[in-house]
């Protein structure tokens, strides 16, 4: 049996021993460990892999004598992860459709390891490519006042299909609390602009006006204020007073569905920890 | 002779011909010719450099004859730089000094083609790299009562010394209007953050507690409202979890100091047009 | 009636005069104008952009004109494309589907103005995705043995659809000079590295071999030395001690892919030169 | 009592619990711990801090318990840093400035903490830089003739200060096995190219003339194959045809003093190791 596990807690002496010794006693050789210490909030994080030398090793009995043991004496929140089950990730979009490409075609090439129940989207754009690629494809439309009727057909889906994480690919409708409560750090976006900068609408526009010389896309988790979740990926790239509005939108959505990308992966290969609303990102 | 041209106009058919045939009237040959036009603003924008068969073509004629045939014509705001004559540059510090190194040190290779007839700083940690290139160290301490009286000791020495541009190489002072309408478009600051992003005191540690993964450094010029002017020149660099607030500060000194650099060479070389507080740099 | 005109001559005064004069006879505005010498060869180039009044004018008449007033003087070498006709761009691939799914998305949202009459390959993988995005598709198997007779039905293809580029999106074959005569600068290759390190096969076990911290990717006019045509994009990736050549596999499929495609996309837009093994890149 | 250990061996089981519970045997507490494996050559390495509660402890019982214990037993090659001492650090120069203007602004500055007994030239140009930062400066001119004798002035002077490491800080001058075969994995070379393209003399004029799109500089251990050592650390940048050699050469020297300064600065806090002529950098 090989499992993933992550762990934080408030920093102390003697952890990574005790961590150690506990996965050696219970038969496991460690493959690969990194840990991280955020020496200002005082927060000790780790993340190993370990191969168990028997695989019928009880994952029930482990997680007990793990919170026994280390969790409740070092306060501990910690997650195990077994083996390389396929999480299943639903997709948000609305019209633009390179998110939703890039993803779908490293699915299908098997680079994402994840199930896709079904893409939601508030437009009917993109229905043909839902089909091209044979995923489910249900249209919720969004208005002022259907917003609330429609996120609850959104949550019963999510429910029904057992989402573990949603994938906002250029979704441009705001997620309300609603359902962030429900997938805290579970919902990732991608914002078309190098964050902190440019948040909000029309970002490369602002960009534009702003006479930058570089522009960017930030991934990240949803929270309640728009923009300012989590940050888990970003790239740049250079652009010059020559790019026009479109040339910069154009520019922008190989960024987008590049740093997307990336960040979803990391998400699924459980190399992303929050806290204090940033990411320690695993390599 | 050689000459560079800038020019900026309304745009409008014809601009190009037009130039190129009085160059030519002039016996000039054109070995570099760039334009832009941002179709937006409707404004056109070119860069030039030229040979003139004849040495002694008189300046003062060409302009006027400049002025009457075309920009009158055509609304244009053109400047003529007759050769390689090196501005006076001016550079202000506080106690940092890896910026001035930096300049300095480019400066005395002969990288940098300018004149520098003092360094002004509102301390006196730096005066002993001052003393090491030998360049004139003027200390101008600052506090609230005294400013006024120190912005007119600094213009009395950026008068008396003709300067043509003023470097803030980590420059810890906000630089008045009093200074700035003088020099417009002639105030090159560093900031240690990739604006609009972390404008303000102290952008490390807000970029650290946003946890951005990638931070920059831009070169703009001087305005009235703080780190809000057009920008010359961006860069960045990544960064992770694992780096400290410290660890941003000395990774953003190669950036700072690089950024600025080019900046500064930009300026010098006339490749810097101002419109709208943005840039249009030629290459 | 808009076109595009590249030019490249023997460097000499007065060039950019001649050509803005003939351009202004005709009734035309130029919109976009650059130019570049190299100093070392001697050679100028320009391309420029530009509207013409009438819609009528008869581009044979055009050419012939420019062929005897301009072109004969300065030696010139020139194209002229009238308006956004868009090219036929054939595809040839083997196994690898990122750059195909990339190129076909962008196909397929409009953002790639080209007409794609088919796609080659020489295995059957990638047939459902031709079919997905409904292009035809010719499995076109190569042996050793049968090598040149493939070569006269890709020929043929190629011919019978007057095909105006073709595309190596990780076609893995190389091609030989019977194709790469008829089609000079006009068979675009994406190369798996920076090149000209690592060229030839398997340049990931290469570059992870060498332990580099950088890996690369390169786009290139294919010629008959192997991955040493004139280079069109190259970009990089940063990689460490950590990634594994599966690693290096999965980051350069990201590369490749955007590399690819902004090749393609500055080929279609006529604003690449080809000259002594080198490109002129227009912006 | 703080020390850094780093540790490299055949991969195996248990290492990673046996060398934490022989530090906390010891009453350390362990900081930072970074590992990796490299799966391809079966190669362990971990990179450990630790603080220990008793600053009384003896290192040499240390180093013989942790040999008996732990280094016979998994085939442990490992050194250990007691604390943050400064090693001596020689430089070499020719006639470029800008490395050896960064390197000493850096360490004038508190940045790098080394000693640097002396710089070494085979060129008097460099010598009033050296005075300007008060560090003894030695004229070794390089002939055919005298190289073997110059070689040896060069060691008496590494040997008499007791130097830790050597930079060669654009030395323009090939080192020899003589000096090689004391220093291994101790001289760090800057090489003005994105190793391995470019190796040997004149990489900007071989990168101009291949008409390459973005050049490099590459830092690394120095070996006895010219340009082939284990790479440290590299970076790039962005080039087109509108730059001239001169432009390239101005643009590497930024490159190429961040790229030395980044690799000295991890050689002197102990995150690199060496292997299979490639090396582990621990962040």
């Amino acid at each position: 049996m090989k499992a993933t596990i992550l762990i934080h807690c408030p920093d102390q002496a003697g952890i990574i021993f005790a961590v150690t010794r506990f996965i050696h006693s219970k038969g496991g050789n460690i493959i690969y460990l990194d840990q991280h210490v955020d020496q200002q909030a005082n927060i000790f994080f780790m993340r190993l892999e370990s191969n168990f030398e028997r695989d019928d090793i009880s994952i029930s009995d482990f997680k007990n004598e793990f919170n026994t043991s280390l969790a409740e004496r070092y306060l501990m929140k910690w997650s195990f992860y077994k083996d390389e089950s396929r999480p299943r990730m639903a997709i948000f979009v609305s019209k633009y459709n390179h998110c939703l490409y890039d993803l779908l075609s490293r699915y299908h090439s098997g680079e994402l390891l994840v199930r896709i129940p079904f893409i939601i989207s508030n437009h009917l754009d993109l229905q043909p490519i839902a089909e091209q690629f044979g995923i489910p494809f249900h249209h919720i439309p969004i208005t002022k006042n259907t917003k609330s009727e429609a996120e609850n057909q959104q949550l019963s889906l999510l429910r029904e299909h057992e989402v573990d994480f949603v994938v906002l690919a250029r979704y441009m409708q705001i997620v309300t609390e609603k359902v962030i409560d429900l997938y805290q750090n579970k919902i990732i976006n991608i914002h078309h602009s190098f964050l902190p900068a440019f948040a909000g609408a029309k970002p490369y526009h602002a960009a534009f006006s702003r006479g930058v010389k570089i522009i960017g896309a930030t991934s990240h988790y949803v929270t309640q204020e728009l923009d300012a979740g989590p940050i888990i990926e970003q790239d740049v790239t250079a652009v010059s007073h020559a790019h026009s509005i479109k040339d910069f939108i154009a520019k922008g959505r190989d960024l987008e569905k590049i740093v997307l990308s990336r960040a979803v992966k990391l998400h699924v290969q459980h190399k992303v920890m929050v806290y204090n609303n940033k990411t320690v990102i695993f390599s």
